[in-house]
């Protein structure tokens, strides 16, 4: 196969590739970062003398159309993908501007570094990450195989999607947030000193995204603008509805608030939903609540945190009830109820004292085991 | 020393000082939320006998006031102080309904965490972070410098601030930051299943601050909402320039965009630089410039990269260079001045030919070592 574009992408999937055996030729008009990703490992510089099956043209969006007719013309590849982040227009550009469209499937692996260039290559960045594939009517499905093969070497999924409803998708998951961090960036760069040292883990997170690299989102932007304007405009709605009951409350005697908060109360709480959305979580009342007794004496209780991690149940889901007749803690929390039988069982096999409870009752199902205290760490 | 309220920040508190033989009182309305932070070996449950030195008030914003009246009238401690994330409003109220106002000193340990909870607290959930205190004209030296002991036991670093400083500046980089996240979460609410999956680490890391605890952020805004608002509407307003460029790019034909995109470059640049502000980084010019000569041969590369690793240079850092008439690749990077000699004297001593050019001209300034390959690793 051949990769046109040797930045972080290009390098990655050359990289990815190379392992299995499968020799990668390495295109690009910086002949520095070509050889470069070939010093890493990612594959050989220099187209090879014969056609190559697959071409992964891994450069900027604005680019991709006119790297595809040179490619096509100079006949470097039997099938061609991108992974442009934008998909629709650049397949209407396609369609009316190449020779041989059937050739070509658009691409778009959800692999993302704040990092750029081929130093920043890896072979496992797409590892277990979706890989968007758009495929109009009229590609061949040779095309679509040879970018599945060229994904299962990278590790990736594929997800097969219209291109009108992934760039709607990317502008409302990527596209808007990275802006959104952009936006609150910007507010920070004339801070005081003494702000910048309150600065915490939470701001550089939130920040962590903000585009550094112009060029690459001006084509971004230019290419899904009215979807993630789309995004924007809901967003700057909620804001100025925050931005007015903030005002209110500054004016409202303190013990008439709670009624001004509503607002307030509201967007958190959309907020919170929204990030239960994206985190994957059920609602509560569809899992299954597991209780565990923590066994008295020094260290019990951190030990049983410690194993509930094992299970990835997290401290801050986790309810503890303490029983004044019996003087005993125990520990509630609540999981998927396919999960619930193997975590009770291998608590009991630990030595601790569980059981899940009956998801609409709260009554206790079973008992798996009636060891009190838990074995001996 | 007493902790009143045994959360998160309470219980995390209470663990950190236990560790240095100092007895915790801990005391909370919620007997199991007391109960479970002495499991976790955070202190003993109820008052001591005796006034203690001093007694952490580590409940809601909103209840600090009443609290703190109510164990100086049971006369718990002999100095007072608070962990809440807002500062003036507070100092007020307390200067005016407080009996003895001077034992009182505010504080806010910068320690963030998306858990909440005595069973999410760590001894360690302070170390080497910012703790401001906030005395006033009329705070005892007594109340300080206790405090301050308490701040070393917890391994975290005093800020002296004036509180309307520390508001403005919290602000900026906490308040506004978890709200804007909680702007873009709410977006995400109504997500198509198929945009869930393709949500990146970047998105998940830009919600994730989000706000969850209802009533404790609407303590923090009703106390620090002119401060917030202030930051918001520069924010909003840089919103709403960023969709008319949007919709100008929707509307302007391609060839003639590029000016239309000026005011999106500017939010781009903005965000790039207030992002570098809070990361610390110094200007380009200001630095000095390391040269490196990659080895011949294969995984050289890749085994520079990770010395490189060991001195904090990442490779988005390093700019790979390629000389045509020797046929050699070199990286350069930039770092402090003070650490330019160590790290090139160190890449020498591991065999790697480096030399650090002059900041002015790029002129090599001395020659390390002169070894044209590296020894075997």
């Amino acid at each position: 196969m051949a990769v046109v574009g040797t930045g972080l992408i290009g390098t990655s999937i050359g990289l990815a590739v190379s392992r299995h055996g499968v020799t990668v030729h390495l295109l690009d008009k910086d002949e520095v970062a070509a050889r470069t990703a070939a010093a890493l490992g990612a594959g050989v510089v220099g187209a090879s003398d014969e056609q190559v099956d697959l071409a992964v043209l891994a450069v900027p969006p604005s680019a991709v159309g006119e790297v595809l007719a040179e490619m096509q013309a100079r006949g470097l590849a039997r099938s061609y993908t991108d992974v442009a982040s934008v998909k629709a227009q650049l397949a209407r550009d396609i369609r009316t501007s190449v020779d041989v469209p059937s050739s070509y499937v658009g691409g778009h692996p959800l692999a993302s570094s704040e990092h750029c260039g081929p130093l920043a290559a890896r072979a496992d960045l797409f590892e277990d990450r979706a890989w968007v594939l758009t495929p109009s009517e009229t590609t061949s499905q040779d095309a679509v195989n040879r970018v599945f093969e060229m994904i299962a070497l990278c590790g990736a999924i594929p997800v097969i999607m219209e291109s009108g409803a992934h760039d709607n998708a990317v502008a409302l998951t990527s596209h808007a947030p990275h802006l959104v961090a952009s936006l609150m960036a910007a507010r920070l760069r004339h801070s005081p000193r003494e702000a910048i040292r309150l600065a915490g883990q939470g701001l550089h997170d939130m920040t962590r995204i903000a585009v550094r690299d112009t060029g690459l989102w001006s084509d971004i932007l230019q290419a899904n603008g009215p979807a993630v304007a789309g995004v924007l405009r809901g967003l700057r709605d909620d804001l100025t509805t925050l931005l007015a009951t903030l005002d209110d409350l500054s004016s409202t005697p303190q013990d008439m608030r709670s009624q001004s908060l509503d607002p307030l109360v509201d967007l958190l709480d959309r907020g919170a939903a929204g990030l239960a959305a994206i985190q994957g979580r059920q609602a509560a009342d569809r899992q299954t609540r597991v209780e565990v007794q923590v066994a008295e004496g020094p260290g019990q209780l951190v030990r049983l945190l410690d194993t509930l991690k094992t299970f990835h149940v997290e401290a801050e889901d986790v309810v503890p009830r303490h029983s004044p007749e019996e003087g005993t803690l125990s520990l509630t929390f609540a999981v998927q109820p396919t999960r619930a039988g193997q975590i009770v069982l291998e608590l009991g096999r630990a030595g601790w004292n569980a059981e899940s409870l009956d998801p609409v009752s709260g009554a206790r199902q079973r008992k798996i085991v009636s060891v009190l205290a838990p074995r001996a760490a």
